[in-house]
């Protein structure tokens, strides 16, 4: 069972979790962040309840607290209940989701315990965005991508904006980095994973021509720069999206979406 | 020639145009609202001068308008060069893109104009955020969409924010409204497309095996409650984006994202 604490004083050191979350939501390696994992409204909620990361507590008004009553039933932590004047003084905005909960961050998955059984995995490369980090993983989600891997310099995929656009998927889907990289792709070619870039260049073959392999791994890369050569050269086959002449590149989250959708169409 | 007028004073009326811009630039219906076509930075300013679009003026810094000498050789119209101190107090708040343009609307484009020798056309039902209806337009632009026609409860195209998440494609991709909505989709029908509603339903044909017609409409609705019953009932045949089970739908642009690839893979 959840223990309802009621809380009036926004000073009440109990909630510290969820403090002036604009700063402290921040990686543990920058300044003020705490790299607490936020999840923030019902739906989000209810995933995080479900998922690995150990819950530390959470927080809300009484009408967000009843709509999770059921969810909350299995739940050893506790509830700051608050008025919606006094959550914002504590979390430092006003927040119209109404219900918060923290936990801590989970060890790292292993490379080798994502690949296991998967059929389909995304790989990225500099997808330094935040909320394009977040919707790659609602949109892998959404269309049985089995896990996501970080090559270089990618976004958190814990930070609080990432948790809150990916609808939560951050938590479900699993994800690992991918050591050594781009030479760290073997391990993917090893484990029988065709690995497919894509790009931009017209030169390359359309997506539904170069995907042929039975285990898919998709490469893709940051908004306007695209994958390094590098990456691209560690690759099987280079793939293009046909796109119309004089437009830009696609949003790379929806570039994404539609490799994961010629997977499952 | 454009004409170079530099500007210090942030109170200068001929600026107005540009004059805090997170009111003035809403719908002319709106309060505050003037509804002019505001461009941001220097891809989607570019787009306006090639655009139908009559452009009023430009404002912006030094570099910027550098940046743009090419472009504007042909444009008769006033460019307000000034500091980035004196813009941000013009604009209201920090515009780091440097450089605008306002422009007054042109007359909406007749629907029948939009279909004529068009092959794929999306419809649009709901979709009442200017983000999801900017991002909508680049995704049409990018993938050979040749039109977007409203149904009914959108979004303007023209606001400030979808013409700028659309990165101006709204200014290039034609647009036009459906009138007596939805029986009006027998004008579709008339000019020989097949109306093909998307939806999550389990118990509709997937999308690839739903697009038979030489020329399509793809219908969209809102994120969440999606296309009215009344709209799939004037539609051909309901179609679904093979979806993971226990996850949430897509966000409507990129659902919408996966209709237009099926339709140049």
């Amino acid at each position: 069972m959840v223990h309802i604490i009621e809380v009036d004083d926004p000073a009440d050191p109990r909630v510290d979790d969820f403090r002036d979350l604009n700063s402290s939501d921040r990686r543990p390696d920058l300044p003020e962040g705490r790299g607490l994992v936020i999840a923030e409204g019902i739906l989000v909620v209810q995933r995080l309840l479900a998922s690995r990361f150990p819950l530390r507590a959470l927080l809300g008004t009484e009408r967000r607290m009843e709509t999770l009553t059921e969810d909350l039933a299995s739940v050893d932590a506790p509830f700051y209940l608050l008025s919606e004047q006094v959550m914002h003084d504590v979390v430092g905005f006003h927040l119209n989701r109404g219900v918060l909960a923290s936990a801590d961050r989970a060890p790292a998955t292993d490379l080798g315990a994502v690949l296991q059984g998967a059929r389909t995995v995304a790989v990225l490369e500099g997808v330094n965005d935040p909320e394009n980090l977040g919707s790659m993983f609602r949109n892998a989600a959404g269309l049985g991508v089995d896990g996501v891997l970080f090559g270089s310099r990618c976004a958190d995929p814990l930070y609080r904006r990432a948790v809150r656009v990916s609808m939560g998927h951050v938590l479900r889907v699993p994800f690992a980095d991918v050591p050594n990289w781009p030479r760290g792709l073997d391990v993917l070619r090893t484990a029988g994973f065709q690995t497919i870039a894509l790009t931009p260049e017209p030169g390359a073959v359309t997506l539904a021509s170069a995907m042929t392999g039975e285990k898919v791994a998709l490469l893709v890369g940051a908004e306007g720069p695209g994958l390094t050569e590098h990456a691209m050269r560690a690759c099987d086959v280079r793939a293009r999206i046909p796109m119309a002449p004089g437009t830009d590149s696609l949003n790379v989250s929806t570039a994404a979406a539609m490799a994961f959708y010629e997977r499952v169409r």
